[in-house]
């Protein structure tokens, strides 16, 4: 790490997942974000520069509020940082603010909450100009309001072991939902989550649970035996990345 | 074409028109949207059909409401057909409609006019999720009230020679521009212009003039000369074509 690193920035990331292998940087990282980004500011600030992110999203999954921070030796002029960095990066990561911060600042562990929104795209014609933004169900027509109705067992703090991606996961499951908006448009369903922490695939899982209940294959009240279960088999299918998005990551102020 | 051919069909045509060498069939079929269509209409109906566009668009423009018709013997199931014609499309190209229409309906000849929109991104970042179907201007703060003075110039029926990209052309440049409506976003400024054809380029040629006059490179007062000198090189640059959109082909009813 060098010297001292005694200034730390938060920047905030938009990025289009499609060709990404997600956030988080795993044994190359040309092809993650944070991967991306610590690349590009260790080279322009010619140090070792680490990015904390406030979460890691899936491979494919996409960001429009994802928060970041990093700690550096340099004074950064903003401004003219901020065009350096949007100049290089490639073009579907941008990076839409950075602010010095206090040293204490940790985009992971001072997150409050989280804003995940996953659009359904129910027309029957895919939308060629969104189609990498939305999933496009082709299914049994969904009954938003069975929907809204079952994500109310949803909130709250709960074992979430079900709708957990991954079937040996040995931390905790709990979390907390702390809310769940349903808006329905005319060809599309748009789910909105927010809470203190999602586990891996648990928001896709979530939503495909949330979809056999709109279509029928399973009914309202299923939702709170899914929850009991604590079992990933209990619950429904997962919906396939670039319907999600992260929206937004808020901190106290 | 074998036998009568006795239906005709309308189609409504969608496309993200960043891989395609345009809507119209140049050398070779593939990689044009008309071609794509060709293609796949002729192997499904089993004869060979012609797709009618209600005009070309350019490379690497983008189309919401792009009109076409074909001619075919067999008798088509709209709805069962829709489906068959989406799933075999490359996922960039989307039929939204299909009718049958009179045998005298033409998508070209009978088109009264055409709506295009071309989106100017103003913000200092770019949108990661829009950044293909809009440009990035980077360059001096625009006056879009100055750019809507201009733009009066330009309704009505002209000679629009200084707006034409293509300097050889032998066949008349005269056309009517019925509106012109500019709207100013937050981050963006939209241009909708609607007039019953326009020349090669001239779209792209009237939004970099407007830029030019927005910008201040040019003066309001300028747009006549522009218009009276009949040349290329009054006008002002060609702006790139991904910010352009077919929106709409009227007809009468």
């Amino acid at each position: 790490m060098g010297a001292a690193q005694n200034h730390n920035y938060r920047i905030n990331v938009q990025y289009d997942g499609t060709r990404y292998k997600g956030w988080q940087i795993q044994n190359s990282t040309t092809e993650t974000i944070q991967g991306k980004l610590e690349t590009l500011l260790s080279r322009l600030l010619q140090e070792p520069v680490q990015v904390i992110g406030s979460g890691r999203t899936d491979a494919g999954v996409h960001a429009i509020g994802q928060v970041a921070n990093f700690h550096t030796n340099s004074a950064i002029d903003s401004r003219h940082f901020l065009r350096e960095i949007n100049h290089y990066l490639p073009e579907d990561i941008a990076v839409t603010a950075l602010e010095e911060v206090n040293e204490r600042f940790h985009a992971r562990f001072q997150a409050l909450n989280k804003t995940y929104r996953y659009r359904i795209h129910t027309g029957e014609v895919s939308n060629v100009f969104e189609r990498k933004y939305v999933y496009h169900y082709q299914g049994q027509q969904l009954d938003a309001e069975k929907m809204k109705l079952a994500a109310k067992e949803l909130l709250g703090e709960h074992d979430f072991r079900s709708f957990c991606g991954n079937r040996h996961m040995k931390k905790s499951t709990i979390r907390t939902v702390t809310d769940i908006q349903i808006t329905q448009k005319e060809n599309e369903i748009l789910i909105d989550y927010t809470g203190d922490g999602f586990l891996q695939n648990m928001i896709r899982i979530m939503t495909g649970t949330l979809i056999e209940i709109g279509n029928g294959t399973k009914e309202v009240q299923d939702m709170k035996f899914i929850l009991d279960r604590k079992d990933r088999e209990a619950a429904g299918y997962t919906v396939p990345p670039q319907g999600l998005c992260l929206m937004q990551v808020n901190y106290e102020d």
